[in-house]
């Protein structure tokens, strides 16, 4: 199809407004990327102060989502885009909210740490689950350089890197649940400790959505098989007590 | 402001479609509710199969979610809707995020209760979450009737409500510590317990941020005072263990 005149001028506006949008993506996820590795050094550190800082970071992620969710719908009633540009605006806000879950992940780990340095430390744990927000963290990046370069096959891999997180947090709640049962003065510190993998087992979930919408966009289609998963605490666990 | 013959067409055209999705939010709200009480029930009566039941119809769930924001995108895109009328459709797509938020809870619930039909139960416990879930629900429905009537008193009194919800959780977090302590073997069944009442009370969040949309709508604010939480395990047992 050739275009008219004003039909390339469409598109252009079109192609202006979604990198102004994506860049705003970009500053979101220097945001959330920082909040995660925050909230596990101020866990691992027991840190308050940063721990404060990750909590009020929050906010600003808030902020970007709004403009971003906000930007979007502007574009699309503005630029009436069809087909392939209007499920790419759709994709973005889909990342958008994504982040700003992650960024309410890392922001609930903060509060928790705020409780947890009140209490006597859990033996040896903080090590794991830094190693595993760490991981995440460098999961996000690459999820949105993957975003960036519309490149499915990094996209895949962080996919499956998922799989290793989920790995991790199983390993972790067989721990906790030995910590508990050797000494009931643990359960209130594990009850959060859990929760603090959990929710960063969820922000790895999230890091898979964003990309499966990058696949979606580069090959058009979600990936086949269904997402990996191996949070299997409620099988494993079945016999348990 | 006059409207001339086709800007007239035009708004009838937004309305029929916003129409048609509210219809579908209204489908969409049935079934979440449906899936709440069925998830609830299957975990007091212990009956997997109900649990089962409630497992998949989360798709159906999903499945009117993503039409719902495939409508409402199209329904931007061909009508160019602008500020009050921009701003509803984006609430809607905000209201059908939550209820699919609220499906995933319910979904995560009877997972668990299949999990927890094959542990010991736990003395007493699960009549209290089932009214807690109940209240959710009644919540809920009040919600999207306040939506439908664009009934902001509703609204806000479905959002004070959210703080008993809370409360409950409060209650039901210090009783699994208890029994935790008192015996060690009931350690696991009440980490799921524990993820069960936490997931309801976010559900009670999610319910909450549809009543702020439906306010939002109707007044053209959001609520002035911080929305009321009263989820205070983060502080209450600072002291525990």
């Amino acid at each position: 199809m050739v275009m008219d005149k004003s039909e390339r001028h469409i598109a252009r506006a079109y192609d202006r407004d979604l990198e102004a949008i994506q860049a705003h993506i970009m500053k979101m996820g220097g945001l959330v990327e920082a909040a995660i590795l925050d909230a596990a050094q101020a866990l691992s550190t027991r840190d308050e102060e940063l721990a404060e800082k990750v909590r009020n970071s929050d906010r600003a992620i808030d902020e970007l989502e709004a403009l971003i969710q906000q930007e979007a719908a502007l574009t699309i009633a503005e630029r009436q885009p069809m087909a392939f540009d209007l499920r790419t605006i759709l994709a973005v806000m889909k990342i958008a909210n994504n982040l700003e879950r992650i960024g309410d992940y890392a922001k609930n780990m903060a509060k928790r740490t705020g409780v947890l340095v009140q209490m006597k430390p859990v033996e040896e744990n903080s090590s794991s689950v830094r190693r595993m927000a760490k991981m995440v963290e460098v999961m996000l990046k690459d999820a949105l350089d993957s975003f960036v370069q519309r490149d499915s096959e990094l996209a895949e891999d962080v996919r499956q890197r998922d799989l290793e997180v989920d790995q991790m947090y199983n390993s972790l709640f067989r721990n906790y649940l030995t910590y508990m049962m050797e000494d009931p003065r643990n359960i209130t510190a594990c009850m959060h400790l859990h929760f603090i993998a959990k929710n960063i087992e969820r922000m790895g979930d999230h890091v898979t959505a964003i990309a499966e919408q990058v696949i979606y966009l580069d090959t058009g289609a979600y990936p086949d098989d269904p997402r990996p998963k191996a949070d299997r605490t409620s099988i494993d666990y079945s016999e348990g007590a």
